[in-house]
């Protein structure tokens, strides 16, 4: 496996299997990498001839209080980790090679963006999908892997391949979770034993939520306030937000319909986490 | 010479053309072609196998009081001339296939907009960069073919293609002049007999700026005022802007050193024209 750190290295080996036809899917990740990265790549191991993985800690997408500094780091790690599944080259690029002296160039996506992490984490999306849109460019992959456990990054990305009429197939690979329901994400190292156990919160409330709509309740207000409650019931546990929306529109709803997104955002500690289920009404 | 109209077409042309290993070029326009556009293409014609123009009138880079309805449209002569240049097709979407109903992605260029015509035409850039950004990807050119005479145009898709690291040449062609100097423009098609004779004024001051600098008046105010003073000379003038930066940086400079870049919009009537020329101290 290659460790690529230059943009142009990376377009050399991309142009090279290109010219051999090989297709190319592309993980992209901030590294820390979990069960939940190694299933994207292991799909994209199945789906794809070559499978390279970004691993970048995007400065862009993170608030000025928020958690940039200490995001994890561990190359060695991953690198192991992505080796065993089968991945042919990690993209690890510094930051003034993505964003060198005089970088001015953004991609902003309206709409959607004006609710859930895109409200509480001003200038999230912008980053995200800036930082992808320039991986595409650079991997130009035939398929992008990205996990639902970001079920609104996955939303915002789609809009952004479809209106930018971006050549390159997103494939959205179901939420991993840790035996106990708890959704894999690097943030989770930050949790104490205490509140490994109180994370649990998140998953048990979109439980109740399923459970809840299972036997009928489609009213959207009562079921966040069951949800509410439930959280509210753990004290490590502070609310961000706690909102349904239909899906994949994300429209404001009073019912849950065919398809609604339940998505959470709670603070355990210091450590913000999400969580999400599509509820079918 | 084909017309292709939706961009499942269009990409579908191009996928055969790169099988082929055929290089493509591409001169984005918003039609009613004149020598300028004609210059593009027959430069593209030199560098590349195949040669695409795009003609879409882009409604997100005119403002709400600008003349998007009233731009100079016209596909048959648009055709007779592409034709004649050597190009093998022209890509003429509606409206409705380059925005559908939802869309919602745009692409922000910061700092250099925020000056010239950035200011005088707020989200002019945005809604630029986002139509070439969108072509670019329809049409995957390996080079793509701009006028000098929109020069902060140049200097915005500059900057986005080296931010965004996009897979495309950006070739930047002289401007073109009728014989008396007037540069090419599809607005010149609004000028009355009158306003035509007037015009000439912006490409005489920007000839006085010339030729005061090669004199050694080399400060920006004294430059500007003499521009300023000329153009007020021409009672059906009115001055939109007149300014001097460093170039390519656009930054704002006391005196014209090694280049800047004199950059003027000036109102004939009712058609705003803009005009420049690159000063070297």
């Amino acid at each position: 496996m290659k460790i690529i750190e230059t943009i142009k290295d990376m377009k050399f080996f991309v142009q090279q299997a290109k010219e051999k036809g090989l297709s190319i899917g592309l993980v992209p990740t901030m590294g820390s990498l979990h069960e939940g990265h190694l299933t994207l790549m292991r799909q994209a191991k199945k789906e794809c001839d070559v499978v390279v993985v970004s691993i970048f800690v995007n400065p862009t997408q993170f608030g000025p209080n928020e958690d940039y500094g200490k995001y994890p780091r561990d190359l060695t790690g991953d690198s192991e980790q992505a080796s065993k599944a089968g991945v042919e080259v990690i993209f690890h690029p510094q930051v003034q090679e993505m964003y060198p002296k005089g970088y001015n160039s953004f991609i902003e996506i309206d709409g959607i963006t004006q609710k859930l992490c895109g409200l509480s984490r001003p200038g999230h999306f912008r980053g995200v999908a800036t930082i992808v849109a320039k991986l595409l460019n650079i991997i130009q992959p035939d398929k992008a892997f990205f996990g639902q456990k970001d079920a609104q990054q996955v939303l915002v990305l789609q809009r952004m391949v479809s209106d930018l009429n971006m050549n390159v197939i997103l494939e959205i690979v179901p939420i991993v979770r840790e035996r106990d329901g708890l959704a894999m994400s690097s943030r989770n190292a930050f949790l104490s034993e205490e509140e490994r156990g109180a994370a649990l919160i998140l998953y048990r409330s979109l439980q109740l939520a399923q459970q809840l709509v299972a036997k009928g309740e489609l009213n959207v207000e009562k079921v966040k306030h069951q949800v509410i409650m439930n959280i509210q019931g753990e004290e490590r546990a502070q609310i961000d937000y706690v909102e349904i929306h239909s899906y994949p529109l994300l429209e404001n709803v009073d019912v849950i319909g065919e398809k609604a997104l339940l998505a959470l955002a709670v603070r355990i500690g210091n450590t913000r986490l999400i969580d999400n289920i599509i509820l079918e009404g």
